[in-house]
């Protein structure tokens, strides 16, 4: 690893304070103390009497997308914006998004039983009660549906789940399946269960993961209680999200749709999600194998796979309506680069009244804009463009971020120089995650921030938490954590606005968000509201301020800086991992086959077998063939070179002072520097999801969420396409090399 | 590893039925002939329908300690005996048991609920409603006691429990603790809740490990129905087991008995077992912390660690009586080595009727007795003395086993050859563990017994299970389970009669037993009963069958050996493994306290504190001084040497028949044979438990059952007392030594 002379000086060399005062990344010593007086002048803006006050404002009625409190809670955020001197505006866009019409869920042998199919108000919780206004619980965009079938539990409903059916002489062809909440974005259940030729899918919340294993249910304890429902999402985000009709295109008015039945991220099968009161007496029902050990949640019953004798009726139907959306976008211009723009993004829709999600990050938005007008009042001049984004319809499918951006994507490949995104806040750790190329950079700005209730940095108490994660782990990590002048950050998967800018458009991206400390249980709720969060979560609003802070710094300091603060060997760093991983991930699948071929042959699943309890043995497997990994070590070995000499050039350049450079030497640079994240994005984008577009970050095909790093090469080597994943380490190898050149580029500017 | 002939032989060039006309281990081709013989006529005796019988009349009542049927069953067992023309006696000894006179268990605050404390009659079992005969549930050798105080849930209620708790500042005195059933013996949990303060003991079986998470509840399904209780000895056995009031002395009539209130192994506090559906409202009342994720079980509640508000009055009072034992013991002389004996054994005695333990191992061993006699008839003759041993009183403490033993220690330690035990028996795997002297020796047996389910050899089947549970883990692990001639076998720890065998007296022990296919929730309950045995488990007796012709086998195959086959290589290969994780446990413990400490000093936990759930730090320690292991490397140098000696007299003995050498010499070489697994044990014994005298394996302080290999060096250290832990090196290293030196001798008289 190379060091900049910035962190050399760090190194255990002096004291914080110290550090505070050596200059910035991409300042000149003058503009770095220039800076930092801002800042600090920033982080004492945030207010939690007001976050509170905006919580229980914009959390005071259900509003989710299509609802009269959206459209008003996106009018108020605007008044409030203009109000403090912001120039800001509502863009709309007109989406699908289908709400319930008919919902009937019913156990129809060997017993009877109806699903109650609703959340009750509590007494204590007055926000509960407004039924009128409340969207029924359901999953979005899953297809109408009536069906009556057997019913198999197929635990979290992922792909190794189906495996370890098979292993039991069990299939869902036909069936309706019941499946937990966990192990993999909920999306993926039904997606993966039509594919197994499931007719339904369930899904319920298990009290082992979300209810009173964890601890009292609200409103006694946060936890989920016993009626609680789990709305969300069931859309195939994974191929592309936002709107399903207008994929790669902006739902403007007159944007072209497709029909509704050509909407390919709709789902196959029909869904419901239902409470663990409504799962039990299904649950309790089924016969067939007992569950696996792993698969047995906390209901006090033994755990079937099935099929039967449960059968059940599932029946769904929905409004699939066009509703519109609401974002509302303040812009500050910047001074010196207008067209570099610093986007920071938190939805406003909810799916119920969302207090936690998204009021708490909102706020937290809300109180930044503040900030930076009552900055501006003071004579502050952003160098750079600052875009304050409030996103409508990021719950049914990142409508609101996806449909402006892909609007906008003309404007945002030239001008997008990173986007900053938060979404649920609660008390605890900062969570950073994204681009490693601003690994470097909110590492920096971590280091600026209190955390409330240590009086640490906050940098100071994640590190303190790595080294306590590690120690249960190996000494090698805790080294790591240690000897490391900065701490890893995250890849980014999806599951909030950022993946349209980092995924589709290539825009460096980070999210932000404090956590960790309060597990609760009402997360797409009608619970999660005022009334939960101020009394289970940052009940005074400590860790609102904080975020406020945190991420409020981290689009000064971008939009500040004289030379984007950008760093490769991070992401060199990084990637180099990564390479790792893949090549491991390759050689591991291939022992797998060949051992598992030996015992096929040896017989040691005949041996093993047990005759009450009859298992299918596996097949015996062409043995996969050794992957040439070249082009990958080849295309990280020009990145490497690059980020050496790109930290080279930095490094003269600090010695001189960043303001040594010619203004438009300067510009030159900057504009060179935002070239290098695209250029780790292929136009042809990922295979068989050409949305998807960047070649290091994608959320997993078959995680929803959860990130894959490398994706194409990573999924191909999962899914056991050996030929296609020798053609995308080319690529990928090519892609590595791509920005490696677009790094000496933006060095060769800096001499 | 060195290879003697035979196995050299058959390592791959050879097919099974090659292999098994080899000549056995210390016979000559001749001897192995009429041996393979015998043994083949023996294996085709063993009937299902008779131990069908047995089962159905020795569990036909309930039999513990002091009951007429347990005496009826002694005498049945005899008469059986001498009806098929054996030598058999049966042989009384007077010890402690105690029995309930009062038991109660009531939530007192911050509701009332009395405890039912009664495992209801299940009308589909004819046994399960013979309530007169039935002894209640309770927990032998608790002390009397009767207190009143507030409840903490401390889980399995383990040492490593307690640190937790201290991390949530939670502190057992003066309150009543109830701890889940597992994780340790039952006897640890209120010795260690005794030791921290606690003023009462209650354990229930929580259906995460025993109850309906598993599977369907009795009666239908296996598990434990909700007020099935784990009745059980709580007895200090890890200190001695057998009569409280006899130590290391036989407790026969007129045995100096030691006054109750000087019996150490009697519980420091009162104990009670009680079922979940006892335990749930107790739990249900508790508040503080959330107990922590590992502590959480499957009770449809949130767990909470207490103290509080939940208060408790448990009372239990005791009939402290003299009962009478009756272990039946058949003997079949020896012909040409009358002196020394192999000792065969299964307990008869049960907590109630007890079909499963140990009527399904008591059935297999007396149809072994019927094939012996049926073999002695058509000619047989034993070189060796056999003693077909049917223990009383197991359940309460291993009595009869124990006290027989101690009563007969002089001639024991003279002339006793090897012992092999069995319990109670199930379907599935056979589980071989003992003196890795006999590792060689039962492997050989195992290759030679059926699987009743695959037709494989019970050894093929144990192998491919090896491999297949290695799958998961590494490469190596699966290359020593294919690479190896022989399977690794376990130690002994204790938990049934071979205890005071192998660690009392030093004699080389096996223990026997098949399972692994069906689980179960009858463990010392009302409901282990020929109703349950026969329809959930080893039902039509296949598995009785195979244990009877495996412990059958193996006892003839050391009664008819010229040389008894004692192996050393494995010895050493394990000692040499037990070494090293020594040597890594002390290294390992070093690194931790090291690595605590410094995260201490860097304020690590300060920094990830909680306020909300404030948690204790951990103080600082003295860093451990690093051990001298040369002591232990020096013995297991000499032990490898000897062994290799032995090898090659063995291999010269092999080559010339071992029929070749004088009869003088076998009969010398065979007594200094017998020397050398005692040569492993020191007359003082465990530092603190003179009781136990094995150097190599024990019962562990803080398990109970759980082996502790290298006992003593172990222990000091896990007990960071680090001069002792130098000191029993050093002990320990001469030891091995001492061995080396026996099997030396051993080698001399095969010269």
């Amino acid at each position: 690893m190379r060091l900049i002379p910035v962190s050399l000086l760090c190194l255990g060399l002096c004291a914080p304070a110290w550090c505070q005062t050596a200059p910035l990344r991409g300042y000149s010593a003058d503009s770095s103390l220039l800076e930092r007086d801002w800042e600090a002048k920033f982080r004492a803006i945030p207010d939690t009497a007001n976050l509170r006050a905006y919580m229980q404002r914009l959390a005071a009625r259900p509003h989710h997308v299509g609802s009269a409190y959206d459209q008003d809670n996106a009018e108020w955020i605007l008044a409030r914006l203009k109000e403090w001197g912001l120039d800001a505006k509502i863009e709309s866009f007109d989406v699908l998004f289908p709400t319930p019409k008919e919902r009937a869920l019913e156990l129809v042998e060997p017993s009877k039983f109806t699903a109650r199919l609703e959340e009750p108000a509590v007494a204590v919780d007055p926000t509960s009660s407004q039924r009128d206004e409340q969207l029924p619980t359901y999953n979005a965009y899953s297809i109408d549906g009536d069906v009556t079938a057997p019913l198999v539990y197929v635990n979290y409903g992922v792909p190794e789940d189906y495996e370890t059916l098979e292993r039991l002489g069990v299939s869902v062809k036909g069936a309706i399946v019941i499946a937990r909440y966990g192990g993999s974005w909920r999306g993926i259940k039904p997606k993966v269960a039509g594919e197994h030729g499931a007719v339904g899918c369930i899904i319920y919340s298990d009290p082992a993961d979300d209810g009173y294993h964890e601890g009292e249910t609200f409103p006694a304890g946060p936890f989920r209680p016993k009626d609680g429902v789990q709305r969300g999402s069931v859309m195939d985000m994974p191929v592309y999200p936002g709107d399903p009709l207008t994929p790669g295109i902006g739902a403007t008015k007159d944007a072209k749709r497709l029909p509704l039945n050509e909407a390919v991220t709709l789902t196959k099968i029909p869904v419901l999600p239902v409470s663990y009161a409504d799962a039990q007496p299904l649950l309790a029902a089924l016969q067939g194998r007992v569950a696996p050990e792993r698969w047995r949640g906390a209901l006090p019953l033994a755990y079937h796979v099935g099929p039967g004798p449960a059968k059940v009726h599932l029946k769904v139907k929905f409004n699939w309506d066009i509703k519109p959306l609401y974002d509302v976008i303040a812009r500050v211009p910047g001074e010196a680069y207008p067209d570099q723009w610093i986007i920071r993004g938190n939805h406003h829709d909810a799916w119920v009244n969302g207090a936690e999600d998204p009021v708490s990050g909102t706020s937290a938005l809300l109180e930044e804009a503040r900030g930076v007008a009552a900055l501006l009042k003071q004579g502050w001049k952003p160098k750079r463009t600052i875009l304050l984004c409030f996103w409508d319809g990021e719950e049914p499918g990142l409508l609101g971020s996806t449909e402006w951006a892909e609007t906008h994507a003309a404007e945002l490949t030239r001008s997008a120089a990173a986007y900053i995104n938060s979404d649920g806040n609660g008390r605890g750790y900062l969570n950073m995650s994204g681009s490693h190329t601003l690994e470097k950079f909110i590492n920096g700005v971590a280091r600026d921030i209190e955390d409330p209730e240590t009086k640490a940095t906050v940098w100071k108490r994640l590190q303190a938490r790595a080294i306590a994660n590690a120690s249960s782990g190996d000494a090698a990590e805790r080294q790591d954590v240690r000897a490391r002048s900065d701490l890893r950050i995250g890849a980014l998967g999806s599951g909030s606005d950022y993946t349209v800018f980092i995924d589709h458009l290539g825009v460096p991206s980070l999210n932000l968000g404090y956590g960790g400390e309060d597990e609760g249980g009402i997360y797409h709720s009608i619970y999660d509201d005022f009334y939960w969060y101020t009394h289970f979560s940052d009940a005074d609003f400590v860790y609102g301020r904080a975020l406020a802070q945190t991420a409020g710094e981290a689009v000064m300091r971008l939009a500040d800086a004289e030379l984007l603060p950008f760093d490769f060997d991070a992401l060199t760093d990084t990637v180099r991992r990564y390479v790792n991983e893949v090549r491991k991930l390759a050689a591991d699948k291939r022992d797998q086959i060949v051992e598992r071929n030996r015992q096929i042959d040896d017989g040691v699943f005949a041996a093993t077998g047990d005759p009450r309890r009859p298992s299918i043995a596996p097949k015996k497997e062409a043995v996969p063939p050794y992957l040439n990994f070249a082009p990958l070590d080849n295309g990280l070995a020009a990145l490497q070179r690059a980020a050496e000499v790109y930290a080279q050039a930095m490094t003269r350049v600090s010695e001189n002072g960043a303001s040594a450079l010619a203004g438009a030497a300067r510009r030159d640079a900057n504009t060179r520097l935002m070239a290098v994240e695209h250029a780790l994005t292929l136009q042809e984008g990922l295979p068989n999801r050409e949305w998807f577009k960047h070649q290091i970050y994608a959320p997993g095909l078959y995680t929803g969420y959860g990130v894959k790093t490398l994706p194409a090469v990573r999924e191909s080597i999962e899914q056991k396409q050996w030929q296609l994943a020798d053609q995308e380490i080319v690529r990928v190898g090519k892609t590595l090399e791509s920005a490696g050149a677009a790094i000496d580029s933006a060095a060769a500017a800096l001499q």
